[in-house]
Formats: structure tokens, sequence, C-alpha cells
């Protein structure tokens, strides 16, 4: 027997899976919920737009995991041996830097700064670097449109450099004591090896080409000039971040004895180079060309990969095209929704508190289940938390329209799921507008498991089938596909990830095909849809609209300043 | 001392109201509500158009409530009298018409039509004659322009003629039935007179005027050729019907022995010709040339009077110019909304049901009351009821926009009765567009005596002072206004509006000033307001957007069906 370990640091918590790596059998999984913050982020009230985390959670989360899962892997199977383990692959949220010193410790753990949120880890849904994003995305359409031409042409407030940039700016007390910057899936598989000096680490294609700016093909990084242009000691930085970046069939390093020792697992088995939770999960998922993967929860996440010797077309509004990001030998795809489950949760929780009963998810589902499509007479835009693809605004908003008096809380839950699979939809036409076929679709995550309304309306919605990935934790999985094949097939994994999802990936029998009477009414409604979001969300369409979300934001931002 | 009663049959209920003639005292009031149906209404839950009344209801309403106020009034002061009432004045609802026999008995009062709701009243909000409307609405514009240039273009499927197609349509037997169709406030002078034969009825100008076409200038009612063309039945019916209608100063006759008896008052007193509650509202408010009355309660009027000798302009989207509908010697105009406090109950009694604390409106109210204007982000358009003035749609739809996923309830709120205020403005720019000047603004109803918020809200985004009549029964002293005018001033009352109005009517202290500040950033949200509201409701402005609404509710309709 042979098994390997994905450990999977989400937004609220980490969770260790370990996988039996010839059947995809998960004998024991543990989670971790982080401690600091409200449920693990630490917020600001008078700022929505700050989201931090403490680096010490993840480490503890590490060691609570492990050793949790290895219990109940034991308890579970009275064979199973922890020395069997032969990998370790580790996914996390980004773009989530943290400022650390030369010894790769995060500043938030030394004494002076340990009360600060900007030397903790900067969450990815922290937006307090808008003004910098536009900053960026202003000086690369100028100097370099090259740089953003593989992202969407527009950097994001969620990314590497806008926080960085806006640190600076904002308290260059941290900027200045930190040696470097380090994404949370590069700091774990150093933490774990043993290499925390920024200078060793081996930093993650996947982060870096997708958040970074970072370019295989030319000089890495953004020129330092570039950088300089928009501080100078944003370019002085760019000597202490990296020239090298890594796919996830590099190992990081080796289990240092201390973490074996803590985590009861054998000294020395090699720990893969990190990647993001989403392309992991879309590697969980079984990943490969024509397989679109979803991963859906708060926010979704669409990948896909193209074969890396296809002269593959710049997307516009895709966030990433990146060599290697996904499976190395492929471009990696990543689009996603801003917000899918967070706008529901937003609906129940704030709009429509009825009560347990009354007003939660499960009763508004089972009610949105009876009605038909079209029935409610309703249509909304999912842009609750802006919009990621294909309009790549985080300035966009929320729109409900044809309500009357007779609207009931259910008929809104369902025009908001509907509104989201239109999200979804959109993405796939433009994906296929410029030759990446999808011709298969695999979900996963929470709500894609838990919520068959959602699944349905979304094969209505597509006019494709909806299959759900097997495992219930794919972007865990997907970690410890990374860790099987870095283990190699002598130690027992693989050698190639086609071998390795093979055999631990697979398709739940429930899949959600389109109903044809339903597809027929979706496609009126997605014509309408189309309408508003072009004319809210565009400027090529009238142009007449594209103002009245923006402007409701500076008045607003006029009247809180 | 001197007395007169008014009569002000609502929506749900009918109150009496005592007044002293000399000064407006109220010594005694008391309500009675409807017994049948739900509030007072019949509905059908499976079509959410039909709303009918029982006119049982509205006759034992009379006894109950002048038996309860004359003795509430005796209590109140010892020394009242009710052989001092020297006239009653009553108010309705409308466009409510009942079909009656040839005694002018309500059908519904017939054993053989007791349970059939088309035999019942068709209260002024039933609009199962939308698609008789739209034929009338087609067969007027081609045929006879005129009939509809003095109510805004479109005639209604509230209204009059609407109702009776389509009970010819769809119970053939009732219309049969029915001798002559009587508006409520036709009906109850005709009751309390002894004068209910059809032919005997003394028809209100006001009614007729607003919701029938009759026109005073011409031929009154429109041609038998017109209606006999929307079906040959209606236009029998024409002759069945009335040709001469009258004001408000006009006596429809005496209280008879037998009512008199019943309810304890001077047989032989004058009763006024009736007219509809906004109307008498707007009297009772103490309206006058330049002076615009809003009645703000489930959805509201908004009424003007401009001197009958005037040349006055055809206003798009002006649901009624009529003369003499308000006062005898003026042209009486008639706007409104199709909902206001009707949107804010929806939203506090459906959509945000968080118990009576959390989501009441007290509770909303004051926490909407802490918001600065723009604060929210939010925008909406007041349209979840259609709009009456000055796009008159019916197939109109609400709209929100601006909601992140930080949008708490009561910023829903604000912005739901911002959008009401909205809806008010634009209506008086209508007014004033076209040279009726509106120099002054007063409010009457239970919103405007009960939420200040709300009033301020009005004023600052009007930029114009509102102020509120004094008395909590605008519509019941008008009523009682019109009883003291047909009882003359011989009889202790007077013999013209502007005498009676000036001693029976009052502003209260409290008004509400526009804060420039706030004016500031409304004149901006109205701005945007203005966009939407020409995007989605006319074809002038970009036309691109005006299908969405119709279009949704199109399907929704194929789905229903």
């Amino acid at each position: 027997m042979a098994y390997t370990i994905g450990l999977d640091y989400g937004t609220n918590s980490v969770r260790c899976l370990i996988v039996d790596v010839a059947t995809g059998a998960e004998p024991g999984t543990a989670v971790y919920e982080y401690e600091t913050g409200q449920a693990g982020i630490i917020i600001d009230p008078a700022d929505h737009n700050l989201a931090r985390q403490n680096p010490a959670d993840y480490i503890k989360g590490v060691k609570v995991t492990v050793n949790e899962a290895i219990s109940l892997a034991k308890e579970a199977d009275k064979t199973f041996d922890p020395n069997e383990v032969i990998g370790i692959g580790i996914d996390t949220t980004g773009s989530t830097p943290i400022p650390v010193n030369k010894d790769g410790t995060p500043l938030s753990m030394l004494e002076e700064f340990k009360d600060n949120p900007n030397a903790h880890a900067w969450l990815w849904k922290d937006h307090t670097g808008h003004a910098e994003a536009a900053e960026i995305t202003a000086l690369a359409s100028d100097k370099h449109p090259e740089y953003l031409a593989k992202c969407g042409g527009i950097y994001s407030s969620e990314w590497f450099f806008s926080k960085i940039l806006h640190c600076l700016r904002t308290d260059p007390e941290v900027f200045k004591a930190a040696r470097s910057w380090v994404e949370c899936c590069d700091y774990i598989p150093a933490l774990l090896t043993g290499a925390t000096a920024p200078e060793m680490i081996k930093r993650s294609r996947c982060a870096a080409g997708h958040k970074a700016m970072f370019n295989n093909q030319w000089a890495g990084l953004p020129a330092k000039k570039f950088l300089a242009k928009l501080h100078p000691e944003l370019g002085a930085l760019r000597d202490r971040l990296y020239e090298k970046t890594y796919t996830v069939q590099t190992r990081a390093g080796k289990l240092t004895q201390k973490w074996a020792g803590d985590l009861g697992l054998p000294a020395g088995i090699p720990v893969a180079v990190g990647a993001f939770d989403a392309h992991l999960g879309a590697v969980g998922s079984g990943i490969a060309p024509g397989k679109l993967v979803k991963i859906i929860g708060t926010s979704t996440c669409d990948m896909l990969v193209s074969e890396s010797s296809r002269d593959l077309a710049d997307i516009p509004g895709i966030c990433g095209i990146v060599d290697g990001s996904i499976l190395p030998g492929f471009f990696g795809l990543e689009a996603g929704q801003s917000a899918v489950g967070d706008i529901f949760n937003w609906f129940v929780n704030h709009i429509q508190p009825g009560g347990l009963e009354a007003g939660s998810h499960e009763t508004l589902t089972e009610k949105a289940t009876n009605l038909k499509p079209g029935q409610s007479g309703l249509l909304a835009l999912d842009w609750n938390n802006g919009n990621r693809t294909v309009l790549v605004d985080q300035r966009l908003t929320g729109l409900l329209i044809g309500q009357t008096l007779h609207t009931r809380p259910e008929e809104i839950y369902r025009a908001l799921i509907e509104a989201t699979a239109f999200g979804a939809l959109t993405i796939i036409n433009r994906f296929e507008q410029y030759g990446v076929e999808v011709a298969e679709v695999v979900n996963c995550g929470g709500i894609a498991e838990k919520n068959p309304l959602l699944m349905q309306i979304y094969a209505d919605v597509t006019g494709r089938e909806m299959k759900i990935s097997r495992s219930a934790q794919s972007c865990a999985l997907g970690a410890a596909i990374t860790g099987a094949v870095v283990a190699g097939k002598q130690a027992g994994g693989y050698d190639d990830f086609a071998d390795a999802q093979k055999a631990m990936c697979g398709i739940k029998q429930t899949t959600y095909k389109p109903v044809a009477a339903n597809h027929r009414v979706y496609r009126q409604l997605y014509l309408l849809y189309k309408q508003l979001h072009d004319a809210f969300g565009t400027n090529q369409w009238s142009g007449k609209l594209a103002n009245v979300m923006k402007e409701l934001l500076n008045i607003k931002d006029g009247t809180n300043a």
C-alpha cells in the first residue's frame, strides 16, 4: 500500500486528506478552522476591502490535521501505517502573499508586528489595493501590454503586486522589514522542507504566472524598471523576489526530521511545489483538454487546460493563461465568478433572515425547486462582488429586475442561482469563441455536492450535462496527486499526472442532464441577461448605462469620505 | 353649532367622520372593516389580477360607523346633538363599478349571484380587464384619440369600461342581468337618498370623467358606435348608463326617512353627489391652484387644480384632466404612483420577514434614518406594481441595482423609499413642464402622517418643503366639506368651497424642509434614476432595454399558461 497526503489551505480552514494512490480511496481526513479573526479572517469593520490571515494558524493547522487524519485512518483501517505515506502535496488560496524576514519568518510572528494586520498574510479576497491595481493596469497597458495579455487585460486588486504596493504606500515600516513576499502556497512547502529563506524557496509557477505577471518565455517577473516606475522601492524588491518558478511535478524538498517527528510521518519523503487550490482542485477532478472543471463555492473557479504546443490566442477577460499552472505541459486557463455561494449566503443571512426554518437555504431551495424556469418574471445579474470573468471589473454591482408586489423570497433565491448560471454560461461561451473547446463539464466544491437544484439549473441554462467529481475534497485530492507524482513510480507513486489521475480521480454516478423544455426558456432568458450584462458591464453595447453602477459607487465613496 | 358627516369608503374599510363646519374639529369618527374576503377584498389565489368587494359590506358600514361616530361624539361632548348634522358627503375608491338590476340592487345581493365575484363590486385594483384595456386603448387611439387625450393616452385596466367589457366577455350571464353599472361613489348617495334606480342616479363627474372617458364639452360618454365596435352589447349598454354628470356641489338628494331612522340623523338633510377618495382628500387638504396634494398610502394620488377658463394642454402620462372633478370651476388633474406603501409592505412582510423586532417597519426605518443619501450605493425603480404616472404602464416591474455582499435590509428599505420619492419628483416635473405650476406641496394619508423619514426624503429629493394636512382623515374631511356646501350657508354650511376649506382645513405645524447637502446628492442620484426610468420605461431613450421587463412578463405568462 502507498498513500500520499494532500494539504488544502482554504479561506476559513485547512484540510488534510490521506489518499490511497492505487484507488483514490480516502482513509482519513481532518479539518482545522483557523482561530484568528472572524471565521479565520482578520477584518476591519471600517474597511470592507481588508481581509488578512494569521500565518501561525497555517502552521498549527498542519500539525493538528495531519495527526488527526492519521488517527482517523488508523481507526478506520487497522492496517493503515503512516510509514506508507510516500509524498505530500499542498494547495492554498491565492494570491495570498506573506511579508517575511530574511529567515523566511512571517513578520506577523515577530513581536513588533504581531498586532499589525499588514504584517500578516494578505488573503486573496483582500481588496485594499484596488487603487494600486488600477495604477498597475494603467502603466502596463501603456508600457507593457504583454504583461496583461495573459491575465485578461486588467491587473486585479486581489493580486500579488497590488497588495505589496498598497503595503508600501500605506505601511512603509512593514514593507521595509520584509526581506521578501512569499505566496502562502510557497510558504507551506518551504516550511515543511526547512527551506524558508526566501532565496531558497522554489516558487510556484501557478502563483507567479496567474498573479505576478511572471512569464516563463520571456524575462520572468515584470522588469525592474517597470516596477520602479510604480515605486522605486518596488523596483528594488524585484531582486529579493525570484527569477525561476516551478510546476507541481517538482519537489520543493524533503520533509524535515523535525516535521516528520511532529506529524508522525517518515522523514525525507518528497513535498511537491505548491499551487493554488483551484488548480489542484482541477487536477483532483481529472482535468484534461476539453474538460472544464468548475469549482463552486463562495466564488467559482473555472479551469481548463490546453496543450502548451498549441498557439493559443489571448482571450479577453480570462484571468490567466499560464504554461504549466495546472498540469506540466499544458497551458492552464483560469476563469471564475467573484461570488456564487456568497450571493446566496448574503440573501439568506442578511436580506431574508426569516428564521432557521422559513429562511434557510434548505427551505428556500425546496420552494425554488417547485418553480419553473421563467415563472417568477425575475432576472438578476450576479455581480454582488464584482465580475471576475469576462468583465474583470470589481466595481460592478448586483441587479435584480422584474419584482412585483407578489414576488417571494424563493423566487429571488432562484433568480440568484440562475444569475450565477448565466454567468457560468458567459464564461463557457467566451472560451469557445476563442477556440478552446468545452466538451465536458465536471463540477466540484461544496455547492456542487450539496445542491441538486443548482446543478440542474446549470445543466438547463448551459444545455450541457453537469458531472460531479467523485471526491468531496477535489482540491486536497489534487494536492495528494502531486505528492504521488513527486514520489514517483519507483516509490509507489506515478511518473506522470495522466496515470495518477486515472487511478485516483473519478466521477459520481449521478449527473444532471439538461431538460429540453427548460433549456428553451433559459435561452430566452439568457438573451435578456446578456442585454443587461452588456448594457451595464461594457462600453461596447450602447455605453449609455455602463456608468450607472460606477456612479453609484462614486456617490457612495463621496458620502463615506 | 352645525356639523356635517363625511363617509370615506377605502380599500379595506369605511370611515365616518363628524366635522364641526365652523372649525374643522372632529368630535367623532368610526371605522368599519369590511367583513368579506381577505381584509375586505374578495381575491382569487389563481389570479392575482382579481379584486372584488361585497356591496353588502358598504351598506352595513354606513349603519355601524355613523351610529358609533355619533355615540363617540356624544361621549366626547355632552352638548353634541346629531340633529345639528346638516349634510352628508361621500367619497369612495374608484373606478369601482357595481352591476345592478333595474331597482339599483347590486346583483351580488340577489340569491342567484351571491357567490359570483363578477356580480360584486369590481374594486379599483382589479386588473382582470388588462387585455380589454389594451383593446380599448387601441381602438380609441385609432378612431377617437380625443377620448384618451385627457386621460394620459392610455385606458387603464383599473377603469370602468375595461371591467365591464371583461365581464361581458367572461361572464355574459352577469352582464345580461345587469340593467346598468354604477360606480360605488354613485351607489352610496343613491342608496341614502332612495334613488337607486339607475336612471335616477346623479352620476359623479369625477368618476365619469376620470374613468369612463366622459367629456362634458362634447357628447358625454364615448359614442355608442365606438362601444359597439368593442362589443355590440357594450354599445347597447350605453343607453342604460347616463348622459349627464354632476359635480360635488350638487345634491344627490335628501336623506330618506328610513335611513334617517337607522342612522339617528335628521331626515331630509342633503347628501352630496359622490366623488373619489383622492379627489375629496385633496379638497380636505385645502387644494387650490398651485397647491399639489399628495395622498400617500399603499399607492399615491397626486392632485392639482387649474382654472377651467385656462387653455390647458394635454399632459402626456397624466391619468386624468377633468373639468370639475375636484372643485367646481376648476380642472381636476390626477396623477399617481401605483405602489408606495405597498412596496414597503412587500419588502417587510415577504422579502425581509426578520421577525417582529428585527424586520419591522419601525426598526428598518430607524436604521435607514441613520444612513446618508447615496451611502448604500443602491438605486431602485418604484415599479413593483407598474407605473401609473408618467408612463401609464401596468407591465413594468421593479428594479434594484447596486447591491453588494455587504448590502443590508435597511439600505434596500431606504432605497425603496427613495425610489418612490424619485417617482414623485418625476410627476412634479411633468406637471411643471406642461405649465401647471407646483408652488406648494401638501401631503396626507397614513404614511405622510407616520413616517418622518419618508417625508424628509421627499423634501430632500424634490428640493421642496413638505407640509402635512392637519386632519388625519383628509378624504373623509373633504367629503364632509361637500356636505357643508350642499347644505349651504343658510342651513349653517357654506355656499362655496373656498369658504368651506378656509374654515375646515389646515396644515400641521411640523413641516419638512429640504437639507441642501442631501438635495445635492439626490440630484446626482435622480439623474441615474431618470436614466434607468427612460431606459426601461420608454422607447424614446435608446429603446434597447425597454423590452426587458415586458419580455420577462411574456416568458412568465408563457410558463404559467
